[in-house]
């Protein structure tokens, strides 16, 4: 490889590698990116996103993959850097067009199998236990899993030895000198690689613009020990994120510790446990796990139980309690309540309000310290920079603002200004020893879904949501006799989410009185064209009710023929 | 005063005064409390609030009055701790109603009758200017306003002298020693009020989780200095709360210290400055001052930029330029653009978009150290406790959880735990020198302003754009001839919000096939009734839809009859 790099420079063309990000760059986005080399393509992760708030009635956001499905005989497969959402959520929409192997980790590829069978996958999908320090090998390219720390386990870099020269990804990540279950990031390694020289780096922005070092796992655990003896007349619920198996981990130490038994609940909560459990990578001493159903033979004092819910999701198992609708279990003027998250942008009110509700029923709510980032700050950031020394930076991961601080970031570690790249969604990105550029750009972004409906939601149906949903809408219906253009019945009007009818009968008699008007207005002029009858309609009745309300309901008329 | 005092407790009842919540106890809510003694009542501020995220299509919320409505003549005036919209922002609303009058400090009223005069209500209503340290009496009620400090000028804190006792409102306050503009609190009149003896405090809970002491106002005016003095080749652009006219002070004064020029832009900044200056609560440099059409005239790094937009709000100025949509402002790559604020709770979404907005078109954002809260942390509050002495604690102004934190607060300033009482909307709580207690629940909540509807969208109305909004609606007409039953037109199905139709034909026209034989078999067994028909049609397509696609679209029958 190394000779045909030099034969190319000599001829004065380096070899190019191409790096096409179709997901969104967004923080919590759909996280997938092609790199190809001459006819070969491989896929870093392949997440969801959840929608926006203006993304009315949307379930969650996949990636459009319009370009692999193009390049359908290139994929090689995809190489999964962690299990979170936003990096393996897509796979059971993407693996039903594009069937290739996924590789990943042993708890990634768990938390991948589990979610195939939902989807009833597992049987065609071909799945890959990847070990870190291990390669491998696929077309040109050679995919190696470098250990790092996240806040779920088993987390990796991805070092891609490209004929073009190596990449490196940095996956999410934190670096953890201490961390609660297995090693450190692999730092060495970066070390290595760095001397072997990188060509591009792809890091993390998440944390960007948060100066100093992320703080380790272990100091959460230290707070539950704290929180936990200091309340030992008390029941303790702890929230967080089910995929923080180290959390939860340090969770059931402290528990262990002084004494008390351990519900799990909430059905994701449940699951993770169930095996990180099962592969070894949480350790629950024997008799200290009981069911829920079992709470009532221990004192509150004695147990402790660990759920979901620390976003304020209102149909988790935390917002149910709060909300008095959870089956098994009611909160109590005692209990003391950990939220172990801090709220993830756009869910800072969700959470007040459980935070509110639980105060309401006298129990206290501890959220301080009880919590630390997964993402690396700008100290380890600038660490991955002095270990790898990359030729091109290309910042991921992060809102266009932790993008651009993560830019100047790598300009005060000596990358020259042109030398970063600040990548779009569909940027096809090449990239050799000689030059950085886009070159083209293709079919990205997210294809939304909606119940069982992929891809059939898009902007107008959304628009027409919106509007529904700020001023609701009018439907004026009447009935014409073919031909001769009489009025047979109507016009009637019915109204949803516009006003409360019994009490705006004379409003709704009157815009009637309007609307009929119009039509025998038209009608006396012979007017014929439904199309433009409708429009008539809809201006004088539109005009009437800004008028009269400032509102601007959809109005909707429907001609009926007999 | 004293001597009946003494006497109704030697005939061992105590004179009883009453406390009425009427709007919310949010954070940012409508906040209006009477306060009721025998045939007479008062009421301390009149605020609207913004709508929380389910409200969909609503502008505001203002109080609901019925119990003011009820007692109308008992009612003497409104008493306005200062000028904030969740203060007086219900006012024009309120006292189309109830016509008493107003009292407030000058900036307050000023800025009250700036929003009267928008509501053509100037001539019909009684305001009066009051000093700090002086006193208004209002048949059995003396109420002195006390100088505060808050992110407003002219912040009161209200001592109602009631024959049942003294009742201390602190407003909204923090307490700052050096103040911008003005003086700091009037701790001593607190202590003195102390010393006369405090039967109920009513304090700000805003920050009440927050330890320490809320920074000086100036200390934000450093910030600016340094920014400034750092950025001597770039323009500079300003977003803050138009209200907080300290801190556009201060804004001015860092522009003149280094030569720039200021443009004032955004409705509401351009009104509340030319008030306060008119006022002499800002004072502007001669010269300083230049009008927007101007600003072509001067060098970028010559000018300052004053505005609103610092909460993302979209149709701000701010916003206006990041998105492209400003007609005289453009963000240029070399601004710099300081956010003054930090994100009031459930706004984060929105200025991190905005934040991400002027990234993209190259501006440096900065938003740290550029605020400082105007509301009062524990010690703050501790030290109100601790000056007033007050026999009874009632905490105002936050959410619940803030309201508990302060409950622990009073507490640990010894007032026992049976004299402090979280109110509730329409409580009525009696208090005198013997007893504190909830007597009575009385309407009230919050009324919802659609456009110029006051009320007439509730809870109906609501749930019906949430579920317009999710999920969309499908129209079903059909004509039946009257007395045969013959289906003369239709059934016709019309969707909005629910799918892309051009793409969902098949759909659609599958979903018609279903509805058609629901309404030809009711047609065949005779059923006559058209609720029931229409029950049947909603059902059977409601069940087809959630088969096919697992949705629940609004489902809308309408026959009409020829």
């Amino acid at each position: 490889m190394k000779a045909s790099k030099q034969q190319n420079r000599q001829a004065g063309r380096a070899d190019k590698v191409r790096i096409i990000p179709l997901g969104g760059l967004e923080q919590i986005g759909m996280n997938i990116t092609a790199i190809e080399y001459g006819d070969e393509i491989i896929v870093i992760d392949c997440g969801l996103a959840f929608p926006s708030d203006d993304m009315l009635g949307i379930d969650l956001c996949i990636p459009d993959i319009t370009y692999l499905k193009q390049n359908q005989e290139k994929v090689k497969g995809f190489f999964i850097t962690h299990g979170h959402e936003d990096h393996i959520g897509a796979l059971p929409y993407v693996l039903q067009e594009i069937n290739v192997p996924v590789y990943g980790t042993r708890l990634t590829i768990a938390l991948i199998e589990n979610k195939l069978k939902e989807h009833n996958l597992l049987k065609n999908t071909k799945r890959k236990v990847v070990k870190h320090g291990q390669t491998v090998t696929l077309g040109c390219f050679r995919v190696e899993f470098i250990k790092t720390n996240h806040s779920i386990a088993d987390a990796s870099a991805l070092a891609i030895f490209t004929p073009a020269g190596i990449l490196l990804h940095t996956g999410d990540f934190k670096i953890d000198y201490t961390p609660v279950f297995g090693e450190p990031a692999d730092l060495q390694r970066f070390a290595e690689l760095g001397r072997k020289g990188v060509l591009a780096l792809m890091c993390d922005s998440t944390n960007a613009i948060r100066t100093g070092f992320t703080a380790s796992e272990r100091t959460v655990g230290k707070t539950f020990d704290a929180i936990f003896a200091e309340h030992t007349n008390n029941r303790i619920i702890v929230a967080t994120f089910s995929s923080n198996v180290d959390r939860v981990q340090q969770i059931i130490d402290s528990a262990y510790k002084y004494g008390r038994k351990v519900v799990v609940e909430g059905r994701s909560m449940v699951t993770v446990i169930g095996i990180a459990s099962e592969l070894g990578y949480i350790k629950i001493p024997e008799g200290t796990l009981i069911d829920i159903d079992n709470l009532k033979n221990y004192p509150d004092e004695k147990t402790v139980l660990i759920t979901t819910g620390s976003q304020g999701e209102s149909m988790a198992a935390l917002s149910r309690m709060a909300s008095n609708i959870h089956r098994k279990v009611s909160i109590k003027p005692n209990d003391v309540i950990i939220l172990s998250s801090t709220p993830i942008p756009g869910n800072e009110k969700a959470v007040s309000k459980v935070i509110n509700e639980l105060s309401i029923k006298g129990a206290e709510v501890i959220f301080q310290d009880t919590h630390v980032s997964g993402h690396a700050c700008q100290e380890e950031i600038k660490l991955i920079y002095s270990l790898t020394h990359p030729k091109y930076a290309l910042p991921v991961h992060g809102e266009y603002r932790h993008l651009m601080t993560h830019k100047s970031l790598a300009e005060s570690m000596g990358i020259p200004k042109e030398n970063i790249l600040i990548m779009s969604s569909g940027d096809v990105v090449e990239l050799s020893e000689d030059s950085l550029k886009v070159v083209d750009h293709v079919q990205a972004g997210a294809i939304l879904v909606d119940g069982l409906g992929v891809g059939d939601v898009g902007n107008i149906v959304l628009r027409d949501r919106q509007n529904l949903a700020q001023n609701g809408i009018i439907i004026v219906v009447l009935t014409l006799e073919k031909y001769s253009n009489q009025l047979l019945a109507g016009p009637d009007i019915v109204s949803r989410g516009f006003v409360y009818v019994r009490e705006s009968e004379d409003l709704l008699e009157e815009a009637r009185k309007v609307v009929e008007d119009s039509v025998q207005d038209c009608l006396d002029r012979h007017v014929t064209d439904w199309g433009k009858l409708k429009n008539i309609i809809r201006d004088d009745l539109s005009d009437f009710l800004w008028k009269k309300m400032k509102r601007n309901p959809m109005i909707l008329p429907i001609i009926m023929e007999v």
